[in-house]
């Protein structure tokens, strides 16, 4: 395939559209998929996750700054809708994108959220495949840290940045909602905001306390919008990875994302086979009605959609 | 099942348990599901979301404290894990749980948000379908508006309340991430607070500007925590409802969330199969190896995966 090809060799243009080829799930975004597999797995991904409004997209572009100077290409998927990165951005959050936006070497994408055929995990990390495979050593795939399946976004990664800033009450809300589970490194942006000394006192707490594994988990303060302990920030995340691949968490963990990967694509496979054949739909909106009519209970009526769509005669019935 | 004939009386000790049996997604589960859906349907679903820090489980307690003295039983399923009604309550919520805690013919359920069997959507509308069953007239789901699946949860209402606060610019945070596209009733709570007017004009601004349809959804100012403007809210919920019956629009969105439900019990029902049965792990497990070692990409073995699960001559061979 010619756009493998020059998704290879790392044209923007051909990454950006097999990147919506595998976004829509069809087959051609499988067939890239299974092109490109041998160009795989170099790439180190990097997972920010926070709140909304934390600045996770300026910490983005500051962790951009540090690692270009040292030659690294770097791949920016951003998952939030709230982003400054995504297309979406109502406010005019786009001067903040001045490094991605202007260097050759810094390729940056939004996924959609909603919508996304398939689930949203798995559109991320076939774009985050596509990229490693076109050449970028480090990802950084910004997601926002509220709610399940951006959740699971973030936890793909080989190391997870949770961002929180001193405003809001952040830091309760994160250990309340499990997202300091997924942290390898916590950030507290905005480090010169009132509270910011607290919030690493309580999160420091609730380590000690609560979460014995979480004791030696790096706490790093920030002040993005001028790179100030950004270069620190990354100092911590290429230890981290460098002490994972050290002592085999490292290869653990992407096995243990790969199990789960594969579960999610074969999902959404049959998804396809259940949902998008001919007269599923018809069929789907009469069960509804029956256990509407409470003729039918839900679960009844799922059961035999079920029979339906794995029954190997179907397709010669349609 | 006396179970089930304990939850049609109402028994709030049956009812959570039969709640967990219906979030492990077991057998158990099933047929208890199976069992009740003659009784199901007649309370409505009320869908109480918006950003974390909002009010929204004071707002529910408000909002029971008007429907007791007229009568109504309440039911109240929280899905979001920073709600002051949820287990893990870090702080010192719990007091304002009050009117749910004391009163007999409130129930109130937390579902876990993380790890639900099968998905958060399932298991939140099987348990609402059991309070249901159990004689709640109206039922309150309160779920955190930020994330795909929490999202997915609010919609499945029979009337949607997008909760705001004037404070951390959820206004726009909530139009960016698509939430007020799905609320028919916008509350702005803590109104007393400064900022409310400001956040109303934007509101209705973008609704007259962006949203046409949006143009005649309400928005309701409240204090929820001394219950100021929730009389109101209470009225114009039950005169969006009255208004939905009057044309159709009730029956047809409950017609289109049952198709949506139906599709999520079938995929529940085939995550099982896929992976729940012996040997299906190790599988899995290997395959995720053979990826990782470069020898096949990941939507090859995917489809393995998914070949081999629906193979009817799987059962006998291991």
């Amino acid at each position: 395939m010619e756009l493998v090809e020059r998704v290879l060799a790392g044209d923007q243009w051909a990454i950006s559209k097999a990147i919506s080829a595998v976004e829509n799930g069809g087959p051609e975004g499988r067939a890239i998929m299974k092109a490109v597999f041998p160009h795989v797995g170099g790439a180190v991904r990097i997972g920010i996750t926070g709140p909304p409004g934390v600045g996770k997209s300026t910490l983005c572009d500051a962790i951009t700054g540090v690692l270009r100077p040292a030659g690294r290409r770097v791949g920016i998927i951003s998952v939030d809708p709230s982003s400054a990165f995504t297309g979406g951005a109502l406010l005019g959050d786009r001067i903040r994108m001045g490094r991605v936006a202007e260097d050759p070497e810094v390729f940056m994408r939004s996924m959609a959220t909603r919508g996304a055929f398939g689930g949203l995990s798995r559109a991320t990390q076939d774009a985050a495949d596509l990229l490693d495979a076109a050449g970028c050593q480090t990802l950084l795939i910004e997601t926002v840290g509220v709610g399940q399946s951006e959740i699971e976004v973030a936890r793909a990664a080989d190391c997870v940045g949770v961002v929180l800033s001193p405003e809001s009450g952040d830091g309760i809300q994160a250990m309340k909602s499990g997202l300091m589970e997924i942290a390898d490194l916590v950030v507290i942006n905005k480090a010169d905001r009132v509270g910011a000394d607290k919030l690493e006192y309580d999160i420091r707490s609730a380590f000690e306390l609560g979460l014995k594994s979480r004791r030696e988990t790096p706490i790093l303060l920030t002040e993005a919008h001028r790179s100030k302990g950004v270069p620190e920030l990354v100092g911590a995340i290429d230890q981290f990875v460098a002490a994972c691949r050290a002592d085999g968490r490292f290869e653990a963990r992407r096995r243990c994302n790969m199990e789960s990967r594969l579960r999610q694509i074969a999902e959404f496979m049959i998804h396809h086979s259940l949902f998008e054949v001919n007269g599923a739909s018809r069929r789907v909106e009469a069960l509804a009605q029956r256990v509407l009519e409470r003729r039918q209970s839900s679960y009844d009526a799922a059961e035999e959609l079920v029979r339906e769509a794995l029954d190997p005669n179907r397709g010669a019935n349609s």
